[in-house]
């Protein structure tokens, strides 16, 4: 083969400008982009290994724990849970999904991809389930593991955590959850919630990019990933027999992933480092301003996009009391075609916009307002473009009513 | 829990100036740190599915390839390699791995995880096999799956791959290697050597950092992955039978990574957008001074560098006329204290080398010359620090021979 002629090559990479408010990804905090360009150390360079570790401590805090295994995996947020369902059971074993939207979905078919004897409640999408509804399941079908996710983008909502750590403890039931929509613009609390093993990723309340997922576990998930321990081919004999435990992978092999994250530094997989930078910046930048301050930032500009919509005569979906703080779900209304207005918002203002999965897929739009951009100007700038994208598919929209809403309730937060 | 406060909050990330002259991670091209600090788009923005498929077109041309299926992995070069291993072949099948250094014990590792009938080969560390050994090989094990590293890191040695294809073919055999530390400084030719499968990582001869890797399928392996499809969770019926065929992994599963990759952009993970952009550079980067020109380049500087540690007096490991161009391998000179002399090289010179895994580990130095740092200056600047801690080390060293050497070694290239 000859090379490629030069011809063909495309120039650098030069992105359009956009505005990024749907369920995310969302835009990166600049500083995290100027992090990844940070240069290269070597993989056991004291400063790398420095970073690794600071990096942990940092997520302590994002996180609400004081776990010792807080760490990333390397790849995007189901990396993360896959890590998480594939170390913490075996096949065989049962695992409870109450599934409130899509992403349920996902923790039941990575569960049954791992071979366990996955049993699902599900709910409306639209709604949550009640920690009695989960108990009740938890009594009746006796699990291994517990997973939930907290905030589903597919219906907006986020599922109460608060109680279920305890319901799990009570009953012997490992208890992890996926927060990568959540975290960060939501309160999470590992340790106060009594979670094992909680998962996220950088794309959403984080302000990253995606490819790096923070992961926490507690000292009962560790023991359970370090009775499974298999030592690595190399090492072990030829003619030795295979457990039957050993996690059936070997990139998601947590008790591998710990010893090359803890003190033993032992090789696994070469560190991502650029989106270690990267991870370590956004829980950098989200302890600076303050976690708590960080959720009451979502919080209110969550409220201002929720009252400029409902201003706008947009009808939500859900129950708004359940309702994540970043992203918000309204119907399209009748008339308008949502492909097309959406693709209005981002070609002619540059705003990106979602549609949703499933049941919602061409029925709602959801619009969200998360990590850097949980900004008042974002808002608004957003809130405007879409009363004259509305107005300009035949929509009845009150002029000026969803930004003049929107600002209102941003000066009275 | 209160917020972490705010004093012990370290600053962005300001890493130590290193030249990485280890066998990789290497510093990355700055073209490539640019790229990742370009803002992020939506993951269905048509400019976002654009680069994705500008960066496919990119990839054929450094795998010599007109592979449809050429893409990335979203996470570090060992992800490329279990998504190769655990979609191409199905519990109980029986893989076959020609093992010459650490690498191809993680083959075999990988494979056993993914409950193959591992059977394995091996030659001393420091050769290589010859086709008639891996064919006798396949002969008597009748694989599924060949497994072969391509250049493995860990004794430097550079596999022949081009009669291997047709071997396979012969018998019917699917042909996968790992090339992550060979691709872009040594040749390889994905179509023409007949590979089904084959990944690599950016973060050695590529110039990009770790986190993304590149992966090309031939039609045969695109079958193969084809017939074990298994429709994600949340459209399948739960009553449903799982079939014994379907990949043990959401995150691996090349047919639904291929489904998003492809024209259907069916939803699966949310691609690693400035892992996207580095991956792309990193390969037109290649493209654009020509493939041959940077094998070449590898060739060129990697001659003067054994030219120069041979000059220093320094013995070299392994069969070298097997050696990788883009790294070396040399003992420690008897009463060098190993490690120390590293750590000299890496505080005060900011030089990284490497040591090795397993039966080397702490009786040679790698040495690296790859991506970025494949440049003479990289090379001299390597050769007369080390000349300077070895002396410092009560090692004889010839004074200016190696830097000689390699200075006559380029000019006369």
């Amino acid at each position: 083969m000859t090379d490629q002629p030069l011809s063909t090559i495309p120039g650098p990479i030069d992105p359009p400008r956009r505005l990024l408010m749907g369920p995310g990804p969302v835009d990166a905090y600049p500083g995290v982009l100027r992090a990844m360009s940070a240069p290269l150390v070597g993989q056991y360079d004291p400063f790398m290994t420095a970073t690794m570790t600071e990096t942990q401590e940092l997520y302590r805090g994002v996180w609400g724990t004081t776990n010792d295994a807080t760490l990333l995996i390397d790849g995007t947020s189901r990396a993360g849970i896959e890590a998480a369902i594939l170390s913490l059971i075996r096949p065989g074993d049962r695992v409870l999904v109450p599934i409130f939207g899509r992403f349920g979905h996902l923790l039941a078919e990575i569960s049954e991809r791992a071979l366990a004897e996955v049993h699902t409640i599900e709910t409306e999408w639209g709604q949550v389930f009640t920690p009695s509804a989960i108990e009740e399941a938890v009594v009746r079908v006796k699990p291994t593991l517990l997973t939930l996710v907290q905030g589903d983008t597919s219906t907006t909502m986020l599922q109460p955590l608060d109680e279920i750590g305890e319901i799990c403890a009570r009953h012997g039931v490992l208890f992890y959850s996926d927060a990568t929509a959540s975290l960060g613009g939501n309160p999470f609390e590992a340790d106060a919630w009594g979670l094992d093993a909680a998962t996220a990723g950088l794309q959403k309340c984080l302000g990253g990019p995606s490819g790096s997922a923070p992961i926490t576990l507690s000292d009962r998930a560790v023991e359970v990933i370090s009775s499974r321990k298999k030592v690595e081919a190399g090492i072990r004999e030829p003619g030795d027999p295979s457990s039957p435990d050993f996690v059936r992978s070997n990139y998601f092999d947590l008790g591998m992933i710990l010893d090359y994250w803890g003190p033993r530094r032992l090789n696994h997989h070469t560190e991502a480092t650029s989106m270690l930078y990267a991870a370590r910046e956004c829980a950098r930048l989200l302890l600076l301003e303050g976690r708590d301050a960080v959720i009451a930032r979502h919080r209110r500009v969550g409220a201002a996009m929720l009252a400029g919509v409902e201003a706008m005569g947009l009808r939500v979906f859900g129950d708004v009391s359940h309702k994540m703080s970043n992203v918000v779900a309204v119907y399209i209304p009748e008339g308008v075609p949502g492909d097309t207005a959406r693709a209005a918002m981002l070609e002619d203002f540059g705003i990106e916009i979602g549609t949703s999965f499933g049941p919602l897929h061409g029925k709602v739009w959801r619009i969200g307002t998360m990590g850097y951009n949980a900004r008042p100007d974002a808002a608004l700038q957003t809130l405007v473009a879409l009363e004259a994208v509305l107005r300009r598919f035949g929509a009845a929209v009150p002029s000026g009513a969803g930004v003049d809403a929107a600002s209102d309730a941003l000066a009275g937060s």
